[in-house]
């Protein structure tokens, strides 16, 4: 390999545990930083951004309002107690101390010897992989995507997550034979990324928001079907905007509560207005709605009042990638990179480092997942 | 046509109808018997099964405990209200007098031109198609199964709804790729057809019961595997018994309550534990549930707690075969009417005619789709 002679022996890694005892524990811990293998590079992280899908595997099912800080300033520890119940479904993660962190970029600083790898020393990339809340990554050259010029690290941080998951949504309701889709919790990054994408592809978008103020953003950067679930005609203006559409597939980021049934009791609604006659059974026509986000942990809950063509179930980014093959999920790669700045541009209402990030005042608003809230780790900020 | 000279020019049937006012009202009409057309048999049907399904469009959404009688003995009429709640979803079928019921078997008595139609005169047949709580019913001949010599129409009534949809589970189960299934309310004749399926095919089944005398009785006909809901140790039995099987994929005829998220929840506890890593996600084999039926009627309810690779939705019988296309329909057909009085024999625990089912007394019992409580409706009992 060749390296920068800048580079040191060992860096930083945030790390999160949980412990048999039922205490969640989340520290820095110094580790080494790794050889890159021959078709690896090794790359200094300079901005992992904390997406919903992070904050599961950082602070688990613990009581984050109960959370105690100890530590010093530059090593801060966070622990916080885990709720008896939710111990069972981390049986898998007991007293094992884990890195985090889904997506990352930085700059090229080592890297090992194959043509592929040598080819990005230097370069600014963005890459995927698990444990980007670190200082020092190395990564196989296929999981780099390398930032076009001008891109900083910060423009490139979010650069797989959102961009191909919501890629992937309009991927999946064309190859499941939809021709128009729903999306909560809508007014999201990646609820703008969505809208970004459907404009330009003339896909017919029906956004649900939870708020007036959510409503107006989406309109303002060009959406034109918002539907907002705190409004008291909210199931009514619903129906209309999938009639409107002829939507019968959703991407659901709540989960928890009633939101996914009432989805499809509208769409059985809309297109029960158009039957000729009646069935028993319902409408025909299938009606999909994919829980891809928990942003309510509680259960869900729905009245089966939309007939037996249904579906409900759980929407993952690695499986969809798996199903459609690396030829077209490099495809859709190239098409964020080319439209990083524009389609694909996240915005971050807070940039910290790693010390900075395990604050309790900090992680009380990062972790409440509110829409325009969302952390941007930069792992050597000073 | 050729017809037998004893056939009526008008004959009963039984109608549901749902008035705009809210108030459904199930009697019997007068209607001119049909004459068969090319492709077509005249029936005269004597027995027709009412199968939950049935039950649905029978009754409607009214509340029978409220239920009126009126008419004579012969030409009873019963009326009950019908919740304001559930109109919306009926508004196809307002002020429309339905016929009712949809399977039988009778005796074919006159006969279209074609030559499939003639060699059908005489015999007994199975039909499928709506209307069959009709003393006379016309069906196209692919609609019909010769019964095999000997059979009764009693023996023959049930021979597609209950039939076809157990060898439907066996076979959606095979075809989305899972080895082993369960099934709730596993005690029904439905559940007795799939475990005399599944133990001649050597499918393991997972049965679930609501009561320990339906575990009984499946231990008596040879079920292996069965779990009682209502024992408190129902969920770490229903673990052990999905580790044991493998099931992933599960037919729910309750719907409502919690029991179709418990089954996921345990498939997932059953997953993990021979799971070798920790995975934020949970297990990446797909667990699937198919609400086929609807015996609670209330909302469904669960908790996330199985990852992110699960399904739930409904089965319908029709769609299914659609799916399969009609030359394995008819391979299941044929094994339906070779097994006729074997595996797919069904029981009933009442034997009325039209008029008499339509007694208060007797709605109160069938309309309960209580285990081991069916109705076969005798359109010609004196």
């Amino acid at each position: 390999m060749s390296s920068s002679n800048t580079v040191p022996r060992s860096a930083l890694q945030l790390r999160s545990l949980v412990r048999k005892s039922g205490q969640l524990e989340v520290s820095l811990a110094e580790v080494p930083v790794p050889e890159p293998g021959p078709n690896e590079v090794l790359v200094r992280v300079e901005a992992s951004p904390v997406n919903p899908s992070d904050l599961g595997l950082l602070f688990s099912a613990a009581d984050m309002s109960r959370a105690v800080a100890s530590g010093t300033p530059e090593r801060p520890v966070v622990t916080a107690p885990v709720a008896e119940g939710a111990m069972k479904s981390l049986a898998g993660r007991l007293d094992d101390s884990m890195p985090v962190g889904n997506e990352g970029a930085g700059v090229v600083v080592a890297a090992g010897a194959s043509e592929a790898a040598q080819a990005l020393l230097g370069r600014t990339v963005a890459m995927i992989g698990g444990a980007m809340y670190s200082q020092y990554r190395a990564v196989p050259v296929e999981q780099c995507l390398p930032l076009p010029e001008g891109a900083t690290p910060a423009d490139g941080a979010s650069c797989f997550v959102n961009p191909l998951t919501a890629l992937g949504m309009v991927e999946t309701m064309r190859n499941e034979g939809h021709s128009a889709l729903v999306h909560t919790a809508a007014a999201s990054n990646l609820g703008q990324m969505l809208n970004r994408i459907c404009i330009a592809d003339g896909v017919k978008l029906v956004n649900i928001v939870r708020k007036p103020e959510q409503a107006a953003l989406l309109r303002s950067i060009g959406a034109t079907c918002v539907v907002d679930q705190s409004a008291p005609t909210f199931m009514s203006e619903l129906t209309d905007a999938l009639a409107a559409t002829g939507a019968t597939i959703a991407f659901d980021a709540i989960g928890g509560g009633r939101l996914a049934g009432q989805i499809l009791s509208c769409m059985e609604a809309a297109l029960n207005r158009n039957a000729k006659e009646y069935s028993r059974y319902g409408s025909a026509t299938h009606k999909q709605v994919y829980l891809y986000g928990g942003l309510d942990t509680g259960p869900t809950e729905f009245v089966r009042n939309f007939g037996m063509a249904w579906g409900m179930g759980g929407w993952l980014l690695f499986p969809f990638l798996q199903k459609i093959g690396p030829a077209r999920g490099q495809e859709l790669r190239a098409r964020v990179a080319a439209e990083l700045k524009t389609t694909f541009a996240s915005h971050y209402s807070q940039r910290l480092s790693m010390a900075e990030a395990l604050k309790r005042e900090n992680i009380a608003i990062y972790n409440r997942r509110a829409t325009g809230e969302k952390l941007l780790l930069e792992p050597h900020r000073g």
